[in-house]
């Protein structure tokens, strides 16, 4: 049978519309692999997700808006319907693509169909009980850094950016730029350190997520001149952003998942001086489309070295392994794979 | 087959060990349904419940302890891992009875074993949704009065209390009672006017559930000599408690699921002052183990009526409708009803 005619059901969470009015990764991600199935010619793929999400797949969905949007629902009522109506239709697909965490295994022993989970971050260690009671299932995780050392991975897949909005530009910015979701985790508060260092202007972007630290370790030092503070940022804002970019800084202080910001960063052509932990040495490439540092005076020390990156580079390792059809087409190998384990058990 | 020889598994929570060291409603009920299967002769119960857990049924479980009592634990991680499992197992039984809330019912689609769900309350509207999105299972419900219209119920079980720690006591104290826990539907706020309109003194007890509750309408009205409040109360506490009441004041606010405390108290021969609201009128019988009523003005005529009522009478009703045996009698009489109805599927 052509593979591109395999019946793929797509599971997308229903916490937010899919794809997400703004905010609302999972469901991005659930998207961007439906319609990219599409594109790439695929002819029966479906789209489990809130009912008022917008593919040109087939979309199937009980729970009308998404439980953030709609606060009379109860997360849990809607998530569990949605994952046990799905299951219900196994055995009318030939694979499900599970982007909804770790919920969806606890039904796996209950169908005949094959699933494929991408796990998008241990959001919490003791979530790996529920992934390590099902080891006989197929997983990709979204970099090799973020990988459990007990679970059988087919693959790691690289999440794939929408380039629009992402002007590529040749010449650079004049000031530091950081942005994401404020959190310990991604290091503001270190970049602030390397703009004082460095006497450079830093500008700083996102929304808060931990407002204490915002409150604490940001907004002191916001001065409206050599250190701002401009809030959350949408695809249009972002681009003017990176237009004012030198170089982007990405100080995380736990091991990096996957790194949005980075790739966004080097498709505008933007260096990126990142906090060697987790994946970032697999987003960047150290001295060719940014610098891996350790710690504040190496980030310090690579300010000075960023004329020697390409920006080209940056733009080009993009477009070679960080594009939704990139990410789509390293599941179609994927999902080859897993037909061909299937047939080799002689269920498919 | 002999009744008593069918193979049943009674499905507990995970918040808790079964039974629970103190607070824990749905496992303490599951415990007494487990236990007293055993009693009355049941050769094949299985307990699903924490592996701590306490039974002298076969006991099954994945989780060490309780999640409430082990705070590294993720409450739904060790929830739907208890049960999957459970219901991956679900071919070894003639029926799974489950005090397990509404999760249970999501794997329901995929096993042939009938389930029996004790509704222990609607805890948010919203629940509601996974309860009708399955109506060809089996229900019953704690009371009459909290019924869902559209639910297919079986029958009624009243919940069973144990009798140890409620000592019978002819004689009657001088002081209003109001006890459990401290929460606006519970109507402390009540009992406190009740008391200043009747002249007499009042002892409040229970756990602080709503502490902005507790600091605005209860605790200034204490005052250590006509007005006492004692912190929750222990089995042998309670019983000392009941010893000093003249009447238990029950004023709920919003509609009665069950209650306890109506039934605990009538077992120790304390009539009770109840709000005619939800289960209430099914728990006392108005004028002959306590007084049904409207509003404050009524319970305080109710308590110059206290003398007409027999204490004998309120225990005699919890001996004949509120104990653990009679509760089991009572699943043992819907557990043949759904057999009966299985035989007819040609399923059993």
């Amino acid at each position: 049978m052509d593979l591109k005619s395999k019946r793929i059901a797509i599971l997308a969470p229903v916490a937010w519309r899919t794809p997400p009015r703004a905010y609302g990764a999972w469901e991005t991600v659930a998207s961007n692999i439906t319609e990219g199935l599409v594109s790439r010619g695929w002819k029966n793929v479906t789209l489990f997700a809130t009912r008022e999400s917008v593919t040109r797949a087939r979309l199937i969905g009980w729970i009308e808006r998404g439980y953030e949007e709609d606060k009379t629902q109860i997360p849990l009522v809607s998530t569990c319907l949605h994952i046990s109506r799905a299951m219900q239709m196994a055995d009318e697909f030939d694979l499900i693509h599970s982007n909804f965490d770790y919920l969806p295994l606890t039904y796996l022993p209950f169908i005949k169909t094959p699933m494929l989970t991408t796990i998008h971050g241990f959001s919490e260690p003791d979530i790996l009980r529920i992934y390590r009671d099902h080891k006989d299932t197929y997983y990709v995780s979204i970099s090799d850094a973020d990988r459990d050392t007990e679970l059988p991975y087919l693959a790691t897949v690289y999440n794939g950016i929408d380039l629009s909005n992402l002007t590529f530009r040749q010449t650079r910015g004049e000031k530091l730029v950081c942005y994401g979701r404020i959190h310990p985790d991604k290091g503001f508060h270190l970049a602030i350190e390397v703009a004082r260092k460095s006497g450079m202007e830093l500008i700083l972007a996102g929304i808060i997520q931990d407002q204490d630290y915002f409150n604490k370790e940001v907004k002191p030092h916001v001065n409206d001149k050599s250190i701002r503070f401009i809030g959350p940022v949408n695809p249009e804002q972002r681009d003017a952003l990176l237009k004012e970019a030198y170089a982007v800084l990405h100080l995380n202080t736990i091991p990096e998942r996957f790194g949005l910001v980075m790739a966004e960063s080097m498709a505008a052509g933007v260096p990126v001086i990142a906090m060697d932990l987790g994946s970032c040495r697999e987003v960047i490439a150290d001295g060719e489309t940014g610098w891996l540092v350790n710690n504040v005076d190496e980030a310090v020390g690579a300010i000075d070295k960023i004329d020697r990156i390409d920006r080209r580079k940056c733009r080009q390792r993009v477009e070679e392994n960080f594009t939704i059809d990139k990410m789509v087409s390293s599941y179609e190998k994927v999902y080859a794979e897993i037909f061909r384990r299937e047939a080799g058990k002689g269920k498919s």
